[in-house]
Protein backbone atom coordinates (compact mmCIF):
# COMPACT_ATOMS: atom_id res chain seq x y z
CA UNK A 1 0.00 0.00 0.00
CA UNK A 2 2.78 2.28 0.95
CA UNK A 3 4.77 1.25 -1.48
CA UNK A 4 2.11 2.17 -4.01
CA UNK A 5 1.76 5.54 -3.31
CA UNK A 6 5.02 6.13 -3.10
CA UNK A 7 5.67 4.63 -6.55
CA UNK A 8 2.36 6.94 -7.60
CA UNK A 9 4.70 10.08 -5.96
CA UNK A 10 7.76 9.24 -7.61
CA UNK A 11 5.56 9.10 -11.14
CA UNK A 12 4.26 12.37 -10.54
CA UNK A 13 7.34 14.15 -9.32
CA UNK A 14 9.43 12.76 -12.33
CA UNK A 15 6.70 14.39 -14.53
CA UNK A 16 6.64 17.27 -13.13
CA UNK A 17 10.62 17.52 -13.86
CA UNK A 18 10.21 16.56 -17.49
CA UNK A 19 7.70 19.17 -18.27
CA UNK A 20 9.92 22.00 -16.18
CA UNK A 21 12.64 20.70 -17.92
CA UNK A 22 11.37 20.56 -21.25
CA UNK A 23 10.20 24.34 -20.86
CA UNK A 24 14.19 25.63 -20.37
CA UNK A 25 14.73 23.24 -23.83
CA UNK A 26 16.85 20.87 -22.10
CA UNK A 27 18.15 18.15 -24.24
CA UNK A 28 17.01 14.33 -23.28
CA UNK A 29 20.15 14.01 -21.10
CA UNK A 30 19.35 16.94 -19.25
CA UNK A 31 15.47 16.46 -18.79
CA UNK A 32 16.22 13.00 -17.45
CA UNK A 33 18.25 14.13 -14.74
CA UNK A 34 16.05 17.02 -13.96
CA UNK A 35 13.21 13.99 -13.59
CA UNK A 36 15.68 12.03 -11.56
CA UNK A 37 16.97 15.00 -9.37
CA UNK A 38 12.93 16.24 -8.50
CA UNK A 39 11.60 12.38 -7.58
CA UNK A 40 14.64 11.09 -5.73
CA UNK A 41 16.49 14.69 -4.57
CA UNK A 42 14.79 15.06 -1.98
CA UNK A 43 15.03 11.65 0.18
CA UNK A 44 18.91 11.65 -1.03
CA UNK A 45 19.70 15.23 0.74
CA UNK A 46 17.65 14.11 3.86
CA UNK A 47 19.69 10.47 3.58
CA UNK A 48 23.26 12.37 3.29
CA UNK A 49 22.67 14.77 6.16
CA UNK A 50 21.52 11.73 8.95
CA UNK A 51 24.02 9.78 6.75
CA UNK A 52 22.62 6.83 5.71
CA UNK A 53 24.48 5.65 2.65
CA UNK A 54 23.93 4.24 -0.53
CA UNK A 55 20.99 7.01 -0.47
CA UNK A 56 17.50 5.00 -1.00
CA UNK A 57 17.30 5.12 -4.78
CA UNK A 58 20.64 3.52 -5.50
CA UNK A 59 19.58 0.17 -3.29
CA UNK A 60 16.11 -0.24 -4.68
CA UNK A 61 17.00 0.01 -8.62
CA UNK A 62 12.45 0.36 -8.96
CA UNK A 63 12.92 3.91 -8.40
CA UNK A 64 15.10 3.96 -11.68
CA UNK A 65 12.70 1.76 -13.55
CA UNK A 66 9.88 3.78 -12.91
CA UNK A 67 11.72 7.53 -12.95
CA UNK A 68 12.59 6.35 -16.53
CA UNK A 69 9.36 4.93 -17.80
CA UNK A 70 7.42 8.03 -16.66
CA UNK A 71 9.88 10.28 -17.77
CA UNK A 72 10.02 8.58 -21.54
CA UNK A 73 6.18 8.48 -21.22
CA UNK A 74 5.92 11.99 -20.63
CA UNK A 75 8.33 13.14 -23.68
CA UNK A 76 6.73 11.44 -25.98
CA UNK A 77 3.28 12.80 -24.59
CA UNK A 78 4.41 16.10 -23.46
CA UNK A 79 1.31 17.95 -25.70
CA UNK A 80 -1.38 15.81 -24.05
CA UNK A 81 0.14 15.68 -20.48
CA UNK A 82 -2.30 17.98 -19.39
CA UNK A 83 -5.08 15.69 -20.08
CA UNK A 84 -3.50 14.25 -16.79
CA UNK A 85 -3.23 17.44 -14.68
CA UNK A 86 -5.81 16.37 -11.72
CA UNK A 87 -4.26 12.88 -11.75
CA UNK A 88 -1.43 13.90 -11.00
CA UNK A 89 -1.73 16.73 -8.88
CA UNK A 90 -3.57 14.20 -6.67
CA UNK A 91 -0.47 11.59 -7.07
CA UNK A 92 1.71 14.51 -5.82
CA UNK A 93 -0.07 15.30 -2.92
CA UNK A 94 -0.73 12.13 -2.00
CA UNK A 95 3.54 11.19 -2.09
CA UNK A 96 3.88 14.54 -0.38
CA UNK A 97 1.53 13.43 2.54
CA UNK A 98 3.92 9.82 2.68
CA UNK A 99 7.63 11.40 1.91
CA UNK A 100 6.89 14.08 4.85
CA UNK A 101 6.26 11.07 7.60
CA UNK A 102 9.24 8.70 6.00
CA UNK A 103 11.31 11.34 6.59
CA UNK A 104 9.84 11.83 9.94
CA UNK A 105 10.54 8.52 10.83
CA UNK A 106 13.52 8.24 9.39
CA UNK A 107 14.91 11.23 11.50
CA UNK A 108 13.39 9.34 14.36
CA UNK A 109 15.40 5.73 13.97
CA UNK A 110 18.39 8.27 13.98
CA UNK A 111 16.90 9.96 17.40
CA UNK A 112 16.73 13.00 16.39
CA UNK A 113 15.09 15.84 18.14
CA UNK A 114 10.81 16.28 17.05
CA UNK A 115 11.61 19.57 15.25
CA UNK A 116 14.72 18.20 13.53
CA UNK A 117 12.75 15.09 12.23
CA UNK A 118 9.73 17.31 11.22
CA UNK A 119 12.72 19.37 9.23
CA UNK A 120 13.95 15.99 7.60
CA UNK A 121 10.50 15.17 6.54
CA UNK A 122 9.88 18.60 4.83
CA UNK A 123 13.20 18.14 3.35
CA UNK A 124 12.34 15.17 2.25
CA UNK A 125 8.80 16.20 0.48
CA UNK A 126 9.88 19.04 -0.34
CA UNK A 127 13.84 19.34 -1.52
CA UNK A 128 14.09 17.54 -4.76
CA UNK A 129 12.02 20.94 -6.13
CA UNK A 130 14.23 23.15 -4.41
CA UNK A 131 17.48 20.99 -6.31
CA UNK A 132 15.61 21.09 -10.03
CA UNK A 133 15.28 24.78 -9.85
CA UNK A 134 18.65 25.68 -8.75
CA UNK A 135 19.90 22.63 -11.73
CA UNK A 136 17.31 25.03 -13.94
CA UNK A 137 18.69 28.08 -12.63
CA UNK A 138 15.89 29.88 -11.02
CA UNK A 139 15.03 31.01 -7.33
CA UNK A 140 13.22 27.72 -5.79
CA UNK A 141 9.55 28.62 -5.99
CA UNK A 142 9.12 27.37 -2.59
CA UNK A 143 10.81 30.20 -1.43
CA UNK A 144 9.09 32.76 -2.76
CA UNK A 145 5.66 31.08 -3.19
CA UNK A 146 5.20 28.56 -0.76
CA UNK A 147 2.83 25.68 -1.79
CA UNK A 148 3.25 22.50 0.45
CA UNK A 149 5.96 23.40 2.91
CA UNK A 150 3.52 24.40 5.56
CA UNK A 151 1.44 21.42 4.70
CA UNK A 152 4.83 19.40 5.76
CA UNK A 153 5.11 21.10 8.75
CA UNK A 154 1.37 20.85 10.44
CA UNK A 155 1.43 17.36 9.55
CA UNK A 156 4.48 16.73 11.41
CA UNK A 157 3.13 18.64 14.48
CA UNK A 158 -0.04 16.31 14.46
CA UNK A 159 1.93 13.52 14.18
CA UNK A 160 4.36 14.51 17.24
CA UNK A 161 0.78 15.36 19.21
CA UNK A 162 -1.32 12.16 18.20
CA UNK A 163 2.25 9.96 19.81
CA UNK A 164 1.52 11.47 23.03
CA UNK A 165 -2.55 10.09 22.50
CA UNK A 166 -2.77 5.99 23.16
CA UNK A 167 -2.81 5.21 19.26
CA UNK A 168 -1.61 2.29 17.15
CA UNK A 169 1.66 3.68 15.07
CA UNK A 170 0.01 2.75 11.86
CA UNK A 171 -3.03 4.87 12.26
CA UNK A 172 -1.14 8.11 13.65
CA UNK A 173 1.63 7.56 10.38
CA UNK A 174 -2.21 7.82 7.86
CA UNK A 175 -3.88 10.36 10.01
CA UNK A 176 -0.99 12.74 9.82
CA UNK A 177 -0.51 11.84 6.15
CA UNK A 178 -4.08 12.89 5.70
CA UNK A 179 -3.31 15.95 7.35
CA UNK A 180 -0.57 16.77 4.50
CA UNK A 181 -2.92 16.27 2.11
CA UNK A 182 -6.30 17.55 3.27
CA UNK A 183 -4.15 20.77 4.33
CA UNK A 184 -2.47 21.07 0.80
CA UNK A 185 -5.78 20.93 -1.41
CA UNK A 186 -7.95 23.15 1.24
CA UNK A 187 -4.51 25.78 0.65
CA UNK A 188 -5.02 25.38 -3.62
CA UNK A 189 -8.69 25.41 -3.39
CA UNK A 190 -9.22 28.21 -1.43
CA UNK A 191 -5.81 29.79 -2.65
CA UNK A 192 -4.87 30.38 1.23
CA UNK A 193 -0.61 31.01 1.42
CA UNK A 194 1.42 32.47 3.99
CA UNK A 195 0.71 36.36 4.66
CA UNK A 196 3.29 38.65 3.31
CA UNK A 197 5.38 40.48 4.92
CA UNK A 198 5.65 42.79 1.76
CA UNK A 199 3.47 46.07 1.31
CA UNK A 200 3.21 46.45 -2.66
CA UNK B 1 32.85 30.60 25.79
CA UNK B 2 33.39 28.95 22.83
CA UNK B 3 29.76 27.85 22.91
CA UNK B 4 28.41 31.81 23.62
CA UNK B 5 30.77 32.47 20.89
CA UNK B 6 28.97 29.95 18.34
CA UNK B 7 25.84 31.38 19.04
CA UNK B 8 26.70 35.23 18.56
CA UNK B 9 28.75 34.07 15.36
CA UNK B 10 25.22 31.65 14.38
CA UNK B 11 22.66 35.38 15.07
CA UNK B 12 24.79 36.90 13.09
CA UNK B 13 25.03 34.86 10.05
CA UNK B 14 21.01 34.14 10.26
CA UNK B 15 20.62 37.63 10.32
CA UNK B 16 22.63 38.47 7.40
CA UNK B 17 20.69 35.55 5.52
CA UNK B 18 17.41 37.40 6.06
CA UNK B 19 18.38 40.36 4.85
CA UNK B 20 19.65 38.89 2.04
CA UNK B 21 16.37 36.83 1.41
CA UNK B 22 14.08 40.04 2.01
CA UNK B 23 15.88 41.54 -0.56
CA UNK B 24 14.88 38.78 -2.83
CA UNK B 25 11.36 39.23 -2.07
CA UNK B 26 11.13 35.24 -0.40
CA UNK B 27 8.16 34.61 1.58
CA UNK B 28 8.74 33.62 5.55
CA UNK B 29 9.67 30.34 4.30
CA UNK B 30 12.11 30.73 2.29
CA UNK B 31 13.60 33.53 4.13
CA UNK B 32 14.25 31.29 7.28
CA UNK B 33 15.80 28.74 4.59
CA UNK B 34 18.25 30.83 3.94
CA UNK B 35 18.73 31.94 7.31
CA UNK B 36 19.36 28.43 8.01
CA UNK B 37 21.54 27.69 5.15
CA UNK B 38 23.43 30.89 5.76
CA UNK B 39 24.20 30.10 9.25
CA UNK B 40 24.80 26.03 9.46
CA UNK B 41 25.91 25.28 5.52
CA UNK B 42 29.40 25.64 5.79
CA UNK B 43 29.43 23.22 8.42
CA UNK B 44 26.50 20.98 7.04
CA UNK B 45 29.68 20.96 3.75
CA UNK B 46 32.06 20.08 6.47
CA UNK B 47 30.59 17.48 8.55
CA UNK B 48 29.17 15.85 4.96
CA UNK B 49 32.53 15.83 3.54
CA UNK B 50 34.23 14.02 6.44
CA UNK B 51 31.11 11.57 6.93
CA UNK B 52 30.43 12.78 10.50
CA UNK B 53 26.75 12.78 10.41
CA UNK B 54 23.96 13.12 11.35
CA UNK B 55 25.11 16.78 11.00
CA UNK B 56 26.06 19.05 13.86
CA UNK B 57 22.79 21.24 13.58
CA UNK B 58 20.93 18.10 13.57
CA UNK B 59 22.20 16.79 17.57
CA UNK B 60 21.83 20.32 19.29
CA UNK B 61 18.51 21.77 19.30
CA UNK B 62 19.56 24.78 20.30
CA UNK B 63 21.07 26.28 16.86
CA UNK B 64 17.85 25.62 15.49
CA UNK B 65 16.23 27.58 17.97
CA UNK B 66 18.88 30.12 18.11
CA UNK B 67 18.17 30.43 14.24
CA UNK B 68 14.47 30.61 14.23
CA UNK B 69 14.61 33.22 17.20
CA UNK B 70 17.02 35.67 15.48
CA UNK B 71 15.68 35.01 12.29
CA UNK B 72 11.73 36.19 13.45
CA UNK B 73 13.35 39.61 15.21
CA UNK B 74 15.21 40.31 11.91
CA UNK B 75 11.62 39.89 10.01
CA UNK B 76 9.94 42.35 12.83
CA UNK B 77 12.80 44.63 13.08
CA UNK B 78 13.86 44.73 9.73
CA UNK B 79 13.65 48.27 9.05
CA UNK B 80 15.96 49.11 12.06
CA UNK B 81 18.51 46.74 12.28
CA UNK B 82 20.73 48.91 10.53
CA UNK B 83 21.48 50.54 13.90
CA UNK B 84 22.86 46.84 14.93
CA UNK B 85 25.39 46.97 12.00
CA UNK B 86 28.14 47.13 13.53
CA UNK B 87 27.45 44.40 16.34
CA UNK B 88 26.25 42.38 13.69
CA UNK B 89 29.69 42.89 11.91
CA UNK B 90 31.75 41.81 15.12
CA UNK B 91 30.09 38.90 15.97
CA UNK B 92 30.12 37.36 12.56
CA UNK B 93 34.03 38.43 12.32
CA UNK B 94 34.12 36.84 15.45
CA UNK B 95 32.31 33.81 14.37
CA UNK B 96 34.12 33.55 11.15
CA UNK B 97 37.65 32.92 13.03
CA UNK B 98 35.66 30.35 15.58
CA UNK B 99 34.17 28.80 12.80
CA UNK B 100 37.71 28.15 10.75
CA UNK B 101 39.26 26.73 13.96
CA UNK B 102 36.27 24.74 14.60
CA UNK B 103 36.61 23.69 10.94
CA UNK B 104 40.93 23.11 11.54
CA UNK B 105 39.77 20.79 14.00
CA UNK B 106 37.68 18.25 12.77
CA UNK B 107 39.83 18.31 10.07
CA UNK B 108 43.15 16.87 12.55
CA UNK B 109 40.48 14.41 13.99
CA UNK B 110 39.83 12.82 10.84
CA UNK B 111 43.70 12.54 10.86
CA UNK B 112 43.82 14.71 7.22
CA UNK B 113 46.30 16.63 5.46
CA UNK B 114 47.33 19.98 7.55
CA UNK B 115 46.05 21.81 4.16
CA UNK B 116 42.98 19.68 4.03
CA UNK B 117 41.96 20.98 7.28
CA UNK B 118 42.58 24.55 6.64
CA UNK B 119 40.37 23.93 3.47
CA UNK B 120 37.46 22.27 5.80
CA UNK B 121 38.05 25.23 8.26
CA UNK B 122 37.49 27.71 5.50
CA UNK B 123 34.70 25.78 4.21
CA UNK B 124 33.06 25.93 7.52
CA UNK B 125 33.66 29.28 7.52
CA UNK B 126 32.28 30.79 4.17
CA UNK B 127 30.61 27.62 2.66
CA UNK B 128 27.31 28.68 4.07
CA UNK B 129 26.92 32.12 1.99
CA UNK B 130 28.01 30.15 -1.16
CA UNK B 131 25.14 28.07 -0.82
CA UNK B 132 22.91 30.85 0.36
CA UNK B 133 24.03 32.42 -2.89
CA UNK B 134 23.13 29.79 -5.04
CA UNK B 135 19.81 29.29 -3.68
CA UNK B 136 19.35 33.19 -4.05
CA UNK B 137 20.36 32.79 -7.69
CA UNK B 138 23.88 34.82 -7.63
CA UNK B 139 27.12 34.16 -8.30
CA UNK B 140 28.69 33.59 -4.75
CA UNK B 141 29.75 37.14 -3.53
CA UNK B 142 32.72 35.43 -2.50
CA UNK B 143 34.16 34.44 -5.85
CA UNK B 144 34.29 37.59 -7.06
CA UNK B 145 34.96 39.93 -4.34
CA UNK B 146 37.18 38.18 -1.57
CA UNK B 147 35.92 39.00 1.40
CA UNK B 148 37.39 36.70 4.08
CA UNK B 149 38.21 33.51 2.70
CA UNK B 150 42.01 34.39 3.31
CA UNK B 151 41.95 35.53 6.26
CA UNK B 152 40.56 32.29 7.27
CA UNK B 153 43.41 30.93 5.06
CA UNK B 154 46.13 32.90 7.10
CA UNK B 155 44.27 32.21 10.62
CA UNK B 156 44.73 28.22 9.69
CA UNK B 157 48.38 28.74 8.17
CA UNK B 158 48.86 30.46 11.97
CA UNK B 159 47.47 27.71 13.33
CA UNK B 160 49.65 24.93 12.17
CA UNK B 161 52.75 27.32 12.16
CA UNK B 162 52.21 27.83 16.19
CA UNK B 163 51.79 23.55 16.85
CA UNK B 164 55.16 23.37 15.99
CA UNK B 165 56.08 25.40 18.95
CA UNK B 166 55.30 24.60 22.51
CA UNK B 167 52.27 26.13 23.10
CA UNK B 168 49.12 25.05 25.15
CA UNK B 169 46.41 24.03 23.22
CA UNK B 170 43.69 26.43 23.72
CA UNK B 171 46.36 29.21 23.22
CA UNK B 172 47.05 28.02 19.87
CA UNK B 173 43.48 27.75 18.90
CA UNK B 174 42.61 31.65 20.41
CA UNK B 175 45.79 33.34 18.72
CA UNK B 176 44.77 31.85 15.49
CA UNK B 177 40.96 32.92 15.46
CA UNK B 178 42.59 36.08 16.78
CA UNK B 179 44.93 35.94 13.65
CA UNK B 180 41.95 35.32 11.28
CA UNK B 181 39.70 37.97 12.78
CA UNK B 182 42.75 40.58 13.13
CA UNK B 183 43.14 40.09 9.09
CA UNK B 184 39.62 40.47 8.50
CA UNK B 185 39.46 43.86 10.22
CA UNK B 186 41.81 45.12 9.14
CA UNK B 187 41.37 43.83 5.35
CA UNK B 188 38.13 45.94 5.68
CA UNK B 189 39.66 48.85 7.37
CA UNK B 190 41.89 49.57 4.69
CA UNK B 191 39.85 48.00 2.05
CA UNK B 192 42.58 45.25 0.81
CA UNK B 193 41.66 42.73 -1.78
CA UNK B 194 42.99 39.94 -3.19
CA UNK B 195 45.43 41.58 -6.12
CA UNK B 196 43.34 41.08 -9.47
CA UNK B 197 44.18 39.79 -12.26
CA UNK B 198 42.12 41.69 -14.39
CA UNK B 199 43.10 45.04 -16.31
CA UNK B 200 40.26 47.22 -16.12
CA UNK C 1 49.49 4.39 -15.41
CA UNK C 2 45.72 4.75 -14.40
CA UNK C 3 47.26 7.57 -11.70
CA UNK C 4 49.41 9.42 -14.78
CA UNK C 5 45.48 9.21 -16.51
CA UNK C 6 44.31 10.35 -13.59
CA UNK C 7 46.72 13.49 -12.92
CA UNK C 8 46.09 14.78 -16.45
CA UNK C 9 42.72 14.46 -16.37
CA UNK C 10 42.44 16.21 -12.71
CA UNK C 11 44.86 18.75 -14.99
CA UNK C 12 42.66 19.37 -18.08
CA UNK C 13 39.63 19.35 -15.87
CA UNK C 14 41.44 22.29 -13.36
CA UNK C 15 42.23 24.04 -16.53
CA UNK C 16 38.93 24.37 -18.29
CA UNK C 17 37.55 25.59 -14.42
CA UNK C 18 40.24 28.19 -14.42
CA UNK C 19 39.07 29.50 -17.99
CA UNK C 20 35.59 29.40 -17.01
CA UNK C 21 35.89 31.13 -13.80
CA UNK C 22 37.90 33.59 -15.43
CA UNK C 23 35.29 34.24 -17.97
CA UNK C 24 32.97 35.36 -15.63
CA UNK C 25 35.55 37.74 -14.23
CA UNK C 26 35.84 35.89 -11.00
CA UNK C 27 38.75 36.90 -8.56
CA UNK C 28 41.98 34.59 -7.51
CA UNK C 29 39.84 32.66 -4.72
CA UNK C 30 36.87 31.99 -6.64
CA UNK C 31 38.50 30.68 -9.45
CA UNK C 32 40.56 28.10 -7.65
CA UNK C 33 37.54 26.91 -5.80
CA UNK C 34 35.75 26.54 -9.63
CA UNK C 35 39.06 24.72 -10.69
CA UNK C 36 38.80 22.28 -7.70
CA UNK C 37 34.79 21.91 -8.12
CA UNK C 38 35.92 21.08 -11.71
CA UNK C 39 38.40 18.77 -10.84
CA UNK C 40 37.01 17.00 -8.05
CA UNK C 41 33.08 17.74 -7.81
CA UNK C 42 32.34 14.48 -9.60
CA UNK C 43 34.02 12.47 -7.27
CA UNK C 44 33.09 14.11 -4.09
CA UNK C 45 29.41 13.71 -5.24
CA UNK C 46 30.06 9.66 -6.04
CA UNK C 47 31.68 9.60 -2.85
CA UNK C 48 29.05 11.18 -1.04
CA UNK C 49 25.91 9.38 -2.53
CA UNK C 50 27.68 5.41 -1.49
CA UNK C 51 28.67 6.99 2.19
CA UNK C 52 32.79 6.73 1.43
CA UNK C 53 34.15 9.56 3.28
CA UNK C 54 36.07 11.47 4.06
CA UNK C 55 35.66 11.76 0.36
CA UNK C 56 38.90 11.04 -1.74
CA UNK C 57 40.84 14.13 -2.34
CA UNK C 58 40.58 14.71 1.14
CA UNK C 59 42.97 11.67 1.74
CA UNK C 60 45.53 12.30 -0.97
CA UNK C 61 46.83 15.53 -1.13
CA UNK C 62 48.20 15.16 -4.59
CA UNK C 63 45.55 16.07 -6.08
CA UNK C 64 45.27 19.17 -4.24
CA UNK C 65 49.10 19.93 -5.21
CA UNK C 66 48.01 19.28 -8.64
CA UNK C 67 44.83 21.32 -8.92
CA UNK C 68 46.99 24.69 -7.45
CA UNK C 69 49.67 24.23 -9.81
CA UNK C 70 47.47 23.74 -12.92
CA UNK C 71 45.46 26.32 -12.09
CA UNK C 72 48.31 29.14 -11.36
CA UNK C 73 49.82 28.43 -14.50
CA UNK C 74 46.69 29.18 -16.36
CA UNK C 75 45.93 32.17 -14.71
CA UNK C 76 49.38 33.40 -15.54
CA UNK C 77 49.48 31.92 -19.10
CA UNK C 78 46.11 32.33 -19.87
CA UNK C 79 46.03 34.59 -22.66
CA UNK C 80 48.18 30.95 -24.32
CA UNK C 81 46.37 28.43 -22.95
CA UNK C 82 44.97 28.01 -26.81
CA UNK C 83 47.84 26.65 -27.77
CA UNK C 84 47.27 23.35 -25.52
CA UNK C 85 43.92 23.19 -26.51
CA UNK C 86 44.19 19.84 -28.49
CA UNK C 87 46.34 18.44 -26.04
CA UNK C 88 43.93 19.46 -23.02
CA UNK C 89 41.06 17.93 -25.08
CA UNK C 90 42.67 14.58 -25.27
CA UNK C 91 43.63 14.20 -21.66
CA UNK C 92 39.99 15.57 -20.56
CA UNK C 93 38.56 12.98 -22.79
CA UNK C 94 41.10 10.14 -21.56
CA UNK C 95 40.58 11.16 -17.82
CA UNK C 96 36.39 11.17 -18.60
CA UNK C 97 36.99 7.16 -19.40
CA UNK C 98 38.80 6.39 -16.72
CA UNK C 99 36.60 8.43 -14.04
CA UNK C 100 33.65 6.61 -15.85
CA UNK C 101 35.12 3.43 -15.29
CA UNK C 102 36.54 4.33 -11.41
CA UNK C 103 33.03 4.69 -10.70
CA UNK C 104 31.27 1.85 -12.02
CA UNK C 105 33.91 -0.13 -9.78
CA UNK C 106 33.63 1.90 -6.79
CA UNK C 107 29.46 1.45 -6.92
CA UNK C 108 30.16 -2.68 -7.62
CA UNK C 109 32.46 -2.28 -4.68
CA UNK C 110 29.51 -1.58 -2.98
CA UNK C 111 27.58 -3.85 -4.30
CA UNK C 112 24.58 -1.84 -6.15
CA UNK C 113 22.70 -2.53 -9.73
CA UNK C 114 24.53 -2.52 -12.61
CA UNK C 115 22.55 0.41 -13.80
CA UNK C 116 23.36 2.39 -10.60
CA UNK C 117 27.27 1.65 -11.25
CA UNK C 118 26.83 3.25 -14.93
CA UNK C 119 24.97 6.13 -12.97
CA UNK C 120 27.44 6.52 -10.74
CA UNK C 121 30.24 6.46 -13.25
CA UNK C 122 28.38 9.09 -15.55
CA UNK C 123 28.45 11.07 -12.20
CA UNK C 124 31.99 10.75 -11.29
CA UNK C 125 32.81 12.00 -15.06
CA UNK C 126 30.14 14.78 -15.79
CA UNK C 127 29.31 16.44 -12.50
CA UNK C 128 32.38 18.13 -11.28
CA UNK C 129 31.14 20.75 -14.93
CA UNK C 130 27.61 20.56 -13.34
CA UNK C 131 28.76 21.74 -9.89
CA UNK C 132 30.75 24.51 -11.95
CA UNK C 133 28.08 25.08 -13.83
CA UNK C 134 25.66 25.83 -10.93
CA UNK C 135 28.67 28.61 -8.91
CA UNK C 136 29.02 30.10 -12.00
CA UNK C 137 24.99 30.17 -12.42
CA UNK C 138 24.61 28.76 -15.44
CA UNK C 139 22.36 26.22 -16.68
CA UNK C 140 24.60 23.10 -16.72
CA UNK C 141 25.75 23.12 -20.62
CA UNK C 142 25.44 19.06 -20.51
CA UNK C 143 21.56 19.57 -19.54
CA UNK C 144 21.29 21.44 -23.02
CA UNK C 145 24.35 20.29 -25.60
CA UNK C 146 25.23 16.49 -24.65
CA UNK C 147 29.27 16.52 -24.78
CA UNK C 148 29.91 13.55 -23.37
CA UNK C 149 27.08 11.36 -20.92
CA UNK C 150 26.38 9.31 -23.64
CA UNK C 151 29.89 8.00 -24.22
CA UNK C 152 30.26 7.53 -20.38
CA UNK C 153 26.83 5.23 -20.67
CA UNK C 154 27.95 3.46 -23.60
CA UNK C 155 31.08 2.37 -22.12
CA UNK C 156 29.34 1.30 -18.90
CA UNK C 157 27.09 -0.89 -20.88
CA UNK C 158 30.14 -2.16 -22.65
CA UNK C 159 31.78 -2.77 -19.13
CA UNK C 160 28.92 -4.90 -18.13
CA UNK C 161 28.57 -6.73 -21.26
CA UNK C 162 32.13 -7.47 -21.36
CA UNK C 163 32.24 -9.26 -17.86
CA UNK C 164 30.09 -11.89 -19.02
CA UNK C 165 32.60 -12.92 -21.11
CA UNK C 166 35.32 -15.01 -19.66
CA UNK C 167 38.08 -11.77 -19.89
CA UNK C 168 40.46 -10.57 -17.89
CA UNK C 169 39.53 -7.86 -15.61
CA UNK C 170 41.84 -5.38 -16.44
CA UNK C 171 40.75 -5.79 -19.99
CA UNK C 172 37.61 -5.14 -19.65
CA UNK C 173 38.61 -2.02 -17.76
CA UNK C 174 40.69 -0.75 -20.93
CA UNK C 175 38.47 -1.70 -23.40
CA UNK C 176 35.42 -0.16 -21.78
CA UNK C 177 37.32 2.90 -21.13
CA UNK C 178 38.64 2.65 -24.97
CA UNK C 179 35.11 2.76 -25.90
CA UNK C 180 34.01 5.87 -23.97
CA UNK C 181 37.34 7.83 -25.16
CA UNK C 182 35.74 6.64 -29.25
CA UNK C 183 32.48 7.55 -28.61
CA UNK C 184 33.53 10.89 -27.49
CA UNK C 185 36.26 11.48 -29.84
CA UNK C 186 33.48 10.13 -32.96
CA UNK C 187 30.94 12.76 -31.65
CA UNK C 188 32.87 15.87 -31.40
CA UNK C 189 34.51 14.94 -34.96
CA UNK C 190 31.74 14.10 -36.76
CA UNK C 191 29.65 16.61 -34.51
CA UNK C 192 27.12 14.07 -33.43
CA UNK C 193 24.78 15.39 -30.46
CA UNK C 194 21.53 13.13 -29.05
CA UNK C 195 18.24 13.85 -31.24
CA UNK C 196 16.68 16.65 -30.75
CA UNK C 197 12.95 16.91 -29.37
CA UNK C 198 12.40 20.28 -30.33
CA UNK C 199 10.61 21.59 -33.89
CA UNK C 200 13.00 24.35 -34.36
Amino acid sequence: MFYIIDILGTIAFAISGVLIAINKKMDVFGILIIAFVTAVGGGTLRDLLIGQTPVSWMQDITYTYVILASSIFAIIFRSKINYLRTSLFLFDTIGIGLYTLVGIEKGESAELHPIICIALGTITASFGGVIRDILCNEIPVIFRKEIYATACILGGISYFLLKTLPLDGNLIFVISGVVVIAVRLLAVKFKIGLPTIYKD
